[in-house]
This record gives C-alpha cells, structure tokens and sequence, in this order.
C-alpha cells in the first residue's frame, strides 16, 4: 500500500525493540508510538493542539462509541473525524469489538454478526463485518480495525478457540469488504495468554496480507507477567517489516515491556482517566495530587518535565483544583500524564538506537518504585 | 497612589461612557474592562493563557472562597495569587461579603463583625474589616474590596438604610487597617434600588478618599431597568478621575448599559457558567449548542469571531461534545463566551472613541434580538 510504508529504522541488538517510521496520509509517525484515545472524539480534558504540543502523532477514537453517538454518518457529514475532532495528523479507530463484548448485553452471536443492547439507550443493534468496515469507512480514520471478538480472558479454551476462529473469518470478510485505499487495514490476533490459541490466531491472520497486526484480548484482567509471556510467543509470529499495535496498553511499564518485545504501537485511556482521578505519572513514579503533603508545595509536579503544566503550575495549586473539585485540575493533569507518556516513548527511542532498551527498563524501573 | 494611574483618554460627547488606562502594579487595564471570575483560583474550565489569547487583562478571585479553601495563608506560601493561579496580570478580589450574606447562615451582624456557618463544612467563622484586609494582604490581589454588606434587595428600608451606616462604618475601618501600598483598596457604594440610600452610601464613602469607588449590591434579582435607573443616579455622585465597578454585572447588554451610564469595570461568572449550560453568546445572540439543528452544522458557532473555537470546530462538532457530556464542550464554550465578552468591551471602546456609545447599543440590541 503506497500510503502505508513502514521504514525499519533500527533494532535494539539486546531486544526485540525496534525504531521506525510509519507514513500515512495525514503524515509519519514515529515508532514506538503512543496514540492518546479520544473515545467519543475528544481526548478528555485536552485541547487538540496540545496533545501535540506534548508530542503525541497519532489518536484512538472508538468506534463503538462513535457509532452510536453521533453516528458515523454524522461524522462524515461534519466532514469525516480529522476535521471533526479537528486533529490533523494519523487517526486510528478500533474495531468496536472490544466494547461490544465488555459494555453490552449480547443476544446473538455467530459467524456472520453479533447482535447486542446499546449500552446508551437499550436499543439492540447488529454489527456485522461489513458493516463494521462501512462504519470506519464513513469515520475516516487512517488505520482501521478488522471486526474481532474478545470473550474473557478466562473462558474456556474451547470458548477462547471459537472467539479465535471467528476473528479470522471476520477478518477475511472485513478485507473483502473494505474499499478505501487511504486506509491501512489491521488483522487483530486474539487467543487470550494461550500460546497455541495466538499461534493458531496468527496463521490465520497471516495469509490475508495485512498492512498491520494488533494484538488484541490483552489486558483485561490477565496478569502483567501473562501478558509479557503472550508477547513473548506472539510478536515473533508477525512479520517483521509491518508495524504491530498492541490494544487498550497500558502502564508506562507496560509500554516499555511492550516496545522491548517488538510492539511498535500503543493505545491507552489511562494518562487521561488516572488524570481524573488526580493520579500522576512523573519521573519518580505515580503520586496522588490530593495528599495534603503537597499543601504547601511550591515545586512543580515532576521537575524533569518540560510540559506547560511542570512549567507553571504548583504542586500546590494542583492540589487545591483537585481538592475543591476544580475542572482546570483534570485539565492541567492530563496534559502532564499525556506528556510524560510521550516522554517514555522519546525515551525509549533514544534508547533503542543505543541498543540499550533493556537497560532503559532497569533504569526505569529503578526509579519509579518498580513501575508503579 | 502612585502604583494606580487612571488615565482618562475619552468621554463620549452623548453618553457617559469614558475610555481609559489603569495602571496597576501587574499592568494597565484598558477600560471598559471585562474581568473574568476565577471563583476559586482558576476561571472554570480555562487554562490562564487562554484568558490572556481572548483579550482579558485583569481578572477576579473570590475572597470567600479562597480564605475557606486552600485558606489565605497557603496561598501567600505559594507566592501570592498571582503565582498562585499562573496570571501574572493584575488581579482584584472582592470583600467577601457578597458571598457570606448570599451563601451563609447568619448567626450575628453588629457594628464590628458577621459571625456565618461555612457553606463548606458548616463551622462558624467571623469576619471584620480587619480581618477582611488581612486576607486580601494576604492573598496579594492589586484590587481588593472594603467589607460591605449586602442585604436582600427587596429588604425594607430601614435594614438597607442599617447596611449601607455599617458598610460606611466598615470601610473606614478597613482603610485604617490596610497596609499594602501595591493594593489599592476600594469602597463598595451600597443602598439597593433606593437613590437616597444610594447618595447616603456615596456621601459616607467619599470622604474616604479610596482610589476607585466599586458600586454593589446590584443584579441580585431586581430588574435590568431597576439596576440601569440606579446607575443613573449612582455614578454622577463618583469621582470622575478614579475608576468606578460594577460587581458581578451580567448580561452584554448589562455591560454596554453600564458603560453608557460611566462605569469602567465589570466582572460575572455568566460566561463561563453558561457555557457549562451549553449556552453560547453570539453576534446574532444566544444560542442553546444541544438543539438538533446544530448536529450536522459544519459551520463555527460564531462566523464574527475568531477566537480558537470559531476558528477550528464546527457547531456539529461542539453539540456532540455536550450531548455525550464531553468535558471539552465547556472547554471550548468558556473559550468562545469569554472572547465575545472581551470583543464586546473592544467594539465599546471604538465607539466611544467616536462618540457612538448610544449607537453601538442600538447596533447590539438590533443585531441579538433586543440584547436577549
Ligand atoms: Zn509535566
Ligand atoms: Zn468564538
């Protein structure tokens, strides 16, 4: 696909980490790459213009959620999610799979469609794989997501092996359908922490010829070490020259241990949710901004950041915002949480090209009280 | 005082409307000025700069709000408001008693002091001219307010005639106690709707000398025509060469009457909390941004604007954002309500300066549907 070239830039000697750069129609993004998620087309708390003044290159908008409100068609009449959500640069929507099996109540489920309640209102939609192409066809985003399913992490296998061979026919089905040549396709390998369910995941995904691959159905409850050891046997199985994006991850920790088992892409709701929470990300590991210990705390949140909230807001302001429940307090933390993410990737790149990703991890780890 | 210049530049031939230059310790405010209300530190849902980009020059804190939480002796160990809050522009707080006599239980009222119950957690505080100086030292705004009282409006006479004696009582011992000569202290002229008690409020508060003179206890439920017939009377009795407010005044069409009847500095909480409400100010009028007829609107919210809202996102767009109850939709609202406030008192000033203040209100009125 001309739009879509993936330039291997460099592999860390010691790990599966890898640089690279991605060419899409709204311009390259860097690898390892962390997309900030704008569920409903709007990244929460955040301004457009400042997810990429803290560096982010590329977004997530869930497709789940767009469809239902306001409606993909709605979208493309206001001129399609780029002008939309006014974010020029690479837009990536998921498949809505996800949602679909974790917010709604199922009624029907076979090889050709799943029938679900909307969790807005009750109604009970359809999706099929068609029309799970015509709805990212009409929202415009320049990566998509093959239809998938993802049952619990802990069904059973024979469970976990039906969700699996689902995914590939409706991965067959989304490619056959699929019309727009200015968007990358992506075939999703699910198959839980079963290393023989990924691999039987992944040669089926392999002869339909992907752009990309994501590796779906983890973290949704597994543990950080299962799934460290599924990205251990997965990622080897995917091609080598073709970008891979690993779903809905995760912890700063969890981005590094993906990039060092050769993921290049990442999404997560966690900088901005933790934001809302008055959780914060920094250098020296997570802090909680409504302690009274910051109170009187003239110093910025995390002074090794250069972001505009490090640069002129107090630890003591912030606590105050949180404290009387000021909105401008989520606002300025997301900003920081999305700047420190893209921190680590930047950090991580650097890193990489100095073979060293595997000492990054260690010096990380080090410093942020284990990575939590 | 030599930190507060008022420069008088120009009166209108036809109106009392006037232009000028405040100097302040933290910048000149060119009046007419509009300043945004930053309840509890931070203007809702804005980040400083913005106010800033949209034209504001000096913004309002509440001394309520910010001696219950975080308390004036954090905020002067985090630098000061000004630091405090990142707005390194001139600041005015007001006195406080707006909020005490609004939001409070009562428990005692003489000559020295208001005993209330915090809305916060309910315990007893007291409050006096002393003390009500100390906290504004404290707090370090450039402006700060005598303690005043403001009854109901509609209260009977002889307990307006009570609050504006112990309002006069107040100021002149808030005077005597206030030390910083980088604050300038002004009175509050009290008395309702009732020009006697409005001449016997000003006539007790003049001989005080304060270097601007604020006009309370108007827009707390009287009519628009009520508040205008007061200003008519009230602010012929004020220094022509120090600046006169109008506190917590109101609707654009307020603020283009007030400036026709001499008033040079106004502050209200409307456009921010309208557009929590989901309610734009335009060049054509209000508009409710939930209505249908927004949802497919490529257009902006406002074509006569060019602040980042009308500029990059389209009505369709920002519905969206308030139907699915997206932070951003107040984000963006507050952005645009705050510029058409700050266009507003521009498009005063250039009318002034040609004699044109009555015109620009038939303009106005003609244009927003009678100034609805
Ligand atoms: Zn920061
Ligand atoms: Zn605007």
């Amino acid at each position: 696909m001309p739009h879509f070239q993936f330039h291997l830039d460099h592999t860390d000697a010691n790990s599966m980490a890898r640089v690279g750069r991605w060419d899409t129609p709204h311009g390259t993004v860097e690898t390892p790459a962390f997309m900030p998620v704008g569920t409903r087309g709007s990244v929460k708390g955040v301004w457009p213009h400042q997810l990429q003044e803290v560096g982010a290159q590329m977004i997530l908008a869930n497709t789940y959620h767009l469809a239902l409100r306001p409606g993909e068609k709605v979208v493309k009449e206001l001129g399609g999610l780029h002008r939309f959500m006014n974010w020029n640069g690479p837009i990536l929507t998921d498949s809505g799979g996800f949602q679909i099996f974790s917010l709604t109540e199922l009624r029907q489920l076979d090889n050709d469609k799943v029938v679900f309640k909307s969790h807005v209102d009750g109604s009970l939609l359809e999706l099929t794989p068609a029309r799970a192409m015509q709805i990212q066809e009409d929202l415009g985003a320049d990566c998509i997501m093959c239809l998938d399913e993802c049952p619990p992490h802990d069904a059973p296998v024979s469970r976990l092996e039906e969700a699996v061979d689902r995914t590939t026919r409706w991965a067959q089905l989304c490619r056959d359908s699929h019309q727009r040549e200015d968007q990358a396709l992506f075939g999703i390998v699910q198959g839980a922490t079963n290393p023989k369910l990924r691999e039987r995941s992944a040669q089926g995904l392999l002869p339909l010829e992907f752009p990309g691959y994501a590796v779906g159905g983890l973290s949704v409850g597994e543990a950080p070490e299962e799934m460290y050891s599924t990205l251990d046997v997965t990622t080897p199985m995917l091609p080598v020259n073709k970008p891979r994006y690993l779903m809905g991850v995760g912890r700063p920790i969890d981005i590094i241990e993906g990039v060092l088992r050769g993921i290049d892409l990442f999404d997560c709701v966690m900088p901005t949710r933790n934001a809302r929470n008055a959780t914060a990300f920094t250098s020296q590991g997570k802090i909680k901004m409504r302690n009274l210990k910051h109170q009187t705390d003239t110093g910025p949140l995390d002074p090794e950041c250069d972001c505009p909230t490090c640069t002129d807001y107090s630890r003591g302001f912030m606590r105050h915002l949180f404290t009387v429940g000021e909105m401008l307090g989520p606002m300025l933390l997301s900003v920081h949480n999305l700047a420190f993410y893209q921190k680590v990737v930047r950090e991580l790149k650097t890193a990489i090209m100095a073979n060293a990703g595997m000492e990054y991890r260690a010096e990380f780890l080090a410093r942020t009280s284990g990575g939590k």
